[in-house]
């Protein structure tokens, strides 16, 4: 029995939807395993520039310090998209949090509910079993290196950046996993053509000495997106950089059924977040049909690594499973198949979670 | 009936298996439609360092520039993948090539053969109809910024960079593809987070003012790689930067069934080079079984593009089609239903090919 303090970010667009169902999954937690869990809430994102102006208030960082854990949505709106020279973006919120908890490693299970094998692009064949945890670094690269523009406006430029210490942190993160699941670790770059990439694949092959029980590949990106759809099943742990751990665990949702299902882990020196990998989704935002299982996963995600309560964790997966055995889905994941009355939107689907726990 | 010097540049690995099949279909096409082809070969990649020292040696950029086409096969040598801090790769000669050469425009068509459609991991239903014409930025990027080690080497940075006429100029090109198509464009970037992204939608997005015939839309990197699997047929035309185009590139060969199956035409200022979209493969060179479709396909797209053989290119299509429908097989696109006796290695695939020209 615990106290604790969880801070809520539900930030843009389904953001706001998907986290009240998360919350509820995590007060249902708490009344049946008898902790005590108290909340705060946090702007952040488009919703936070239009209260104050800035899409991370230094308020907002505050309560985040000062909490357990931060149970975070997703951020962005389709204003900023069609406007390449906005100043201020909802985006630039995310990553000042990322990079002010020290938030460096992002893990991003891939795990396949076998009773949405058939939901998948993929065949079922390629996918039986596929289940890969990611570990995409989040506070250098290209994210975070200067950036801007020259010759009058007439070239932009980025700098990827990445220090030893850095890709030795993440690395070792990726390979204590590894030790508990299948051993084997990919470790995913362009050491062919990119200087960061080559200190990158140095640093991986000497913390890889420290774990002579752990497989270790070294992959190039363009042939990992390509072997993650051809054959998901030879992965185990994936560790690569910020910008590559974007583009491949987008892609790996698919593996998944759909990113409605995706949670992810931040975590680092201090506070760690959890959220979907989904984004605001403006496209079906206010028609309460997104799909809360991925913030329900990342609340199981947060009880299992920021509060150490690995049965909570379990009760919570058991019983998204229980709700996909019962052949509820939501639209992402419904096919031709699904009776209509199996259709749930939102909330009605956050229910029947709740009656399983 | 023509006159033309075609520069055969076989490189690495099975690009020396390939490029003699694909040289034997240049071959017959000139006897059958009456044209003279001459041949030179030059040396580029981790045979050209042996011989020479040097990835590219002066002589083959000189036979580049001097020829009416190149036709390439790959680069590439496990013994530097292996070694992040060697300071001579094969790979800088292929760069060295595309950006001597001024070839800025990579075309890669994702075309799935009817007879394929059983051979992708992706699922029939999903893929049949499929057909998107890649326009990947070929000669700036992260690719070719100032790259190296600060901080006693502790720190490596690559410097990604685009300027306005680079985008526009691609941009150009892809627009100009999409009205001989099925006029849409998507336009992929990460505007959210990257300068060069940002530069990259303006200056698109500037461009699509003088196209009002095509639809555009602009997608994020990491949203492209889910949805290339989840619904390609979504796409019509692709166009990307350097580094966004090589992952989705390599990842969309799925939708093809196979990398083997992929050409693609790098063209800009001069000479066009026509590669496969695969690399050397050094675990299967020497075994005569690598699929050499794609070259014939890369020599299909030479017949076209450069010497504007348009029959003369849909005659080495329509012999691969009928190849695939005679239920002819290289391993990698074969399957469990594949007879034994229909399994070809590259020689016999590629004779199989000349019987249909
Ligand atoms: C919204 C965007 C800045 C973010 C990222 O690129 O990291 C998102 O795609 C993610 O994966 O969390
Ligand atoms: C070999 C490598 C440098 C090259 C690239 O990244 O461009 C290859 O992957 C390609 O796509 O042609």
């Amino acid at each position: 029995m615990a106290t604790k303090h969880i801070l809520i970010v539900p930030g843009d667009g389904i953001g706001q939807e998907v986290t009240a169902v998360g919350k509820k999954v995590l007060d249902k937690i708490a009344a049946k395993f008898g902790h005590t869990f108290t909340y705060d809430e946090a702007l952040i994102g488009h919703v936070a520039i239009e209260a104050t102006g800035v899409p991370l208030p230094d308020e907002s960082l505050e309560k985040m310090r000062n909490s357990d854990a931060v149970f975070f949505g997703a951020v962005g709106h389709p204003k900023y998209d069609n406007d390449p020279s906005a100043k201020v973006r909802p985006e630039q919120g995310l990553l000042k949090m990322r990079k002010e908890l020290g938030l460096y490693a992002n893990l991003r299970p891939i795990k396949l509910f076998d009773e949405l094998l058939g939901a998948s692009s993929i065949k079922p064949e390629i996918l039986k079993g596929a289940d890969i945890l990611f570990f995409r670094e989040l506070t250098g690269d290209i994210y975070f290196g200067e950036k801007g523009r020259k010759n009058n406006g007439d070239t932009a430029y980025d700098i990827a950046e990445y220090s030893r210490y850095e890709v030795e942190r993440i690395a070792r993160k990726a390979f204590e996993a590894a030790r508990t699941r299948k051993k084997k670790l990919c470790s995913v770059d362009k050491a062919n053509v990119i200087e960061t990439s080559r200190l990158w694949r140095e640093v991986v092959q000497k913390v890889a000495l420290e774990y002579p029980d752990v497989e270790v590949e070294h992959q190039f990106v363009d042939a990992t997106a390509m072997l993650l759809i051809k054959d998901p099943r030879r992965f185990d742990v994936v560790v690569t950089a910020n910008l590559f751990g974007d583009i491949l665990t987008d892609e790996a949702s698919q593996i998944a059924g759909s990113m409605g299902m995706l949670a992810s882990a931040s975590i680092g020196d201090g506070t760690g977040v959890y959220e979907p990998i989904h984004g605001s989704a403006h496209d079906i935002t206010g028609k309460g049909i997104a799909n809360p299982l991925a913030s329900v996963l990342s609340a199981a995600l947060l009880l299992d690594i920021s509060f150490g309560m690995k049965e909570e964790s379990e009760a919570v997966i058991s019983a998204v499973d229980k709700v996909l055995k019962d052949g509820f889905r939501s639209r992402d994941i419904a096919d031709a198949t699904t009776p209509a009355d199996k259709i749930l939107g939102t909330d009605a689907m956050g229910e029947q979670v709740l009656l399983h726990i």
